[in-house]
This record gives C-alpha cells, structure tokens and sequence, in this order.
C-alpha cells in the first residue's frame, strides 16, 4: 500500500492539476473536511472534489513542508489566489491508502503587538 | 541521540510547566522563531527564553496533535490564555537533538464565506 508521505504528494499535485478524477482517488468515499477557524466541515468525497473544482479564482499551491508519521501528515503550502500569496496547513489522516480527514488553517498576515523590539525583529 | 517527537514532546512539556531551565535545553543556541504571519523573528536561545518566559496572560498548552518526522516535526496546539482557546501550530526542524527552528501560525476564527451551502454545513 503506498505511504502516507506519497498520498499527500498525489493530493497536492492531482489539486493543482485539476485533474479531478484523479484528485478523487485519493480520498476516501466519506472523507471529512473541516475548518476549525470557521467551524465549517465539508463531508464526502463528491461534495470535497466539487467544492475544490467549483473554488473561485485563478489559484496555485506550491508545497513549503511536508511531514508524514504513521498515519498521519502535515502539510504547509503556499496558496497563491489572484496573484495573492498566503500560507495553508493542513493536519491529514491516511487510511487504507486514502485521506479521511483533513483539518486545514488559514492564517491570514497580522501587524506584529508592539513593545517586544528588545526580543523581537522583522524578517526582511 | 533523542528523537524528534521526544524533542518536541520535551518542549511542550517544559514550556507548560514554566520550567524554563528545562525549556533552554531542548533549543539550539541559535535557534531561530519566525512568525510568518507577521514577519517577525526571534533569534537565539536566550531571547526565545525570555520571550516566552514573559509571554502575558494565564496561558496554557494542550497538544492536539504531533506528527513527526526524520529532522522535521508539526504540532497543532490548543493554545489557552485567560481562558481563551485559540489553535495554535508550529513547524519545528531538529538539528543533533535540540529544536534549531521553529515557523509558528496563530490561525484566528473567522465567519465562514457564504454561498457553499449546498456542499458546506457547521459543525455542532
């Protein structure tokens, strides 16, 4: 059975293909999406591939890190939307080959709190 | 030489335990925190130390989960202060056994985009 690193390698590149078919093979039937920042949840791989297929926008993913254990995986992308770049982590659960579980996070850019400077620089 | 999921396992217990003796030992010398989300840095053991050392607020940590692997790790955190849970996750690199990076994500909650109904639902 392929490892859980070469599912999640298939999941980016089958999304950022379009190739929807095989995007779907990656997923188990009942597959569980879900947002914890907005606490919405998608359910099922057909309603999972519409919801990526139907997603507005010219986008692109580029994966930063991949991490993979057992049966589980982490990813962090570069998710360019319109020409705008912002950062994706999924948390993934593999089974049987499939993903079953997906929990994503979209951390949106934040101006840095203010009275650290003698602890805390800005990249450049 | 230690792993790296006992690495971080080490790090998350020392820093909810205030133990920060305990704490400086699991960092590099160098190491270095980033906040993509807002661009800053912080830069070496010492400073990382006293950052979190006088991070305000009752705070605690709950791991949520911990996925690791060769020199990379990812951990998505319960991150509670005075009371407020927010997620919080970080992707650590793991040089000869102490944490020698670390790029830290505070996702915030957001109302969900609407439209998706038909393939989107809320979680209880």
């Amino acid at each position: 059975m392929v490892g859980t690193r070469e599912v999640i390698e298939r999941y980016c590149e089958t999304l950022e293909a379009r190739d929807w078919a095989a995007f779907g093979t990656v997923l188990a039937p009942d597959v569980r999406y879900e947002v914890p920042q907005s606490g919405t949840v998608i359910e099922g791989r057909e309603k999972y591939v519409v919801f990526n297929r139907e997603y507005p926008g010219e986008w692109h993913i580029w994966p930063v890190r991949l991490v993979a254990e057992g049966d589980h995986a982490a990813l962090w992308i570069s998710f360019e939307v319109d020409g705008k770049p912002v950062h994706g982590i999924g948390f993934f659960t593999v089974a049987d080959g499939l993903v079953s579980r997906i929990s994503d996070f979209w951390p949106e850019p934040y101006e840095p709190p203010s009275g650290r400077e003698d602890l805390v620089s800005r990249a450049p």
